[in-house]
């Protein structure tokens, strides 16, 4: 096994980003001691939205240069080797469930935690597409039809109360004046700092974790009634609160699942970190 | 092609009811010029929940003498022949894929508006059943998480706006008083009604409609972007007032949904009336 790793160049533009792409495949094979020839397939990883059949890649907010880039088909030039690319929330999900927290399980969702509210699904040990690549946008169930504005187009996403990003606004907009009793600061606030709180008996703190696992249960129940997985891994810094993030997270898919699914469902955190995405990567060429 | 048709003996039990579905099975063959022995396989679509993998039927809420019955089993001996049990809902969007709505499409999601919003679900070309039979339980996703209590043990489920039982509830608490102006009466009210109503120009009635199709837009919007299908066929009574209905569906649909799928969606009558059922049930068995 080997590994690249390079910044990806995105103010140098496609042609730059590509190339590195490229350079990075090179390098792995490299230092995993495999000619470039003999390596099976390559699969990619990328930030979304894409089209996995074609592996175009659509509109990446953080990449705009790889708007409409073909990215298969240039790899597949570049590297005279087989590539497929799909949704980098995808693969950590298809990772997950090959090696890592849904090993056991046929049926499997993976919720990442960060800026938003990310996934991949595996339904009897397939990935799940949809018809052009949009399955498992698990930050974009409804919560409240009345909530706030998502940038996905619709209201009162899951995505506006669970992620890292939404828990830290929620919080900042409770401590306006007259504010709850609390060690926070409105400065350099993140989950870690609400998290550090919590542990040392910060109520509020304590308080805004409880709320956010409430939001999460109420989105992962709809997600089951659709998906009936048996298992949902969470990943992403907010999963790494453990228990805080978990408990109350659980409860609410107890006081709300169906009966007949919900003493089945487990809600356990995801095994394998940053690798998740490579290994599920990995996974689409493998034989 | 032969039918057999006979009132389901509930009060007689559930040796009675597994008789009388074993008769037609007989009638229907003899109907249609063919042998018992002959015929490849039998499907059965019964109302659930159930257990599609074992063919045991779990708690009918209309059969309580059901309960328990291992159905694919009891059939299989008093038949000699294979048989397969599903879900009516999943076997009503089986037929639709297959015959109807959906005959052009591999993604597809059939929504049955009647006493609750039931439905069914091809992904590829594949019905889905999740892990324990409980996929696509399209009544049971949030609309609004403090909305009213819902019997599948959720809170604000699309089942609880957007069912015909919903709508009609949703009209006669509005009626009263002070009421709006309205042709509408209390007694004898019926979807069928307020449809009539609001074709004769009744604006209470059309709002009714109007609201009734913003919240099913908005459970279509969770559905599609957990599903990612290509089409949604609506089905039952409520599905027959037309424009009324579908209208606002999909004018809430256009408004929230995700920029690269919602232009692609169509929301489109279910075309197999009651026949839809049957057929899903006979492709279950379909070489």
């Amino acid at each position: 096994m080997g590994r690249g790793r390079k910044p990806t160049p995105v103010a140098d533009g496609a042609d730059a980003v590509v190339r590195t792409i490229a350079d990075c495949a090179r390098e792995a094979a490299e230092q995993g001691g495999v000619a470039l020839a003999d390596v099976g397939g390559i699969g990619i990883g990328s930030p979304g939205p894409l089209d996995p059949y074609e592996g175009v890649i659509i509109s990446p907010e953080n990449m705009p240069c790889m708007h409409g880039v073909r990215l298969k088909e240039r790899l597949e030039e570049s590297l005279s080797r087989s590539v497929r690319v799909d949704n980098d929330a995808n693969m950590a999900a298809f990772g997950e469930q090959w090696l890592g927290a849904g090993r056991e399980v046929d049926h499997f969702l993976c919720v990442t935690l960060g800026t938003g509210v990310g996934g991949g699904w595996v339904s009897d040990g397939r990935l799940m597409h949809g018809f052009n690549g949009n399955a498992a946008e698990v930050g974009h169930v409804t919560v409240d039809h009345e909530g706030p504005r998502c940038p996905c187009n619709n209201y009162g996403c899951l995505e506006m109360y669970a992620s890292a990003t939404a828990m830290v606004r929620r919080t900042a907009e409770r401590m306006e004046a007259p504010g709850p009793k609390t060690s926070l600061t409105r400065e350099g606030l993140t989950t870690r700092a609400i998290f550090d709180a919590a542990e040392s008996g910060d109520a509020f703190a304590q308080e805004m974790f409880e709320e956010t696992g409430r939001f999460l249960g109420i989105g992962i129940v709809t997600l089951v009634n659709v998906t009936n997985v048996e298992m949902v891994a969470l990943a992403g810094g907010l999963a790494a609160a453990g228990d805080r993030i978990f408990e109350p997270t659980r409860r609410t898919f107890m006081d709300r699942g169906t009966i007949g699914v919900r003493e089945h469902l487990r809600i356990v955190p995801a095994a394998l970190g940053d690798d998740a995405g490579l290994l599920g990567a990995a996974r689409l060429v493998a034989a």
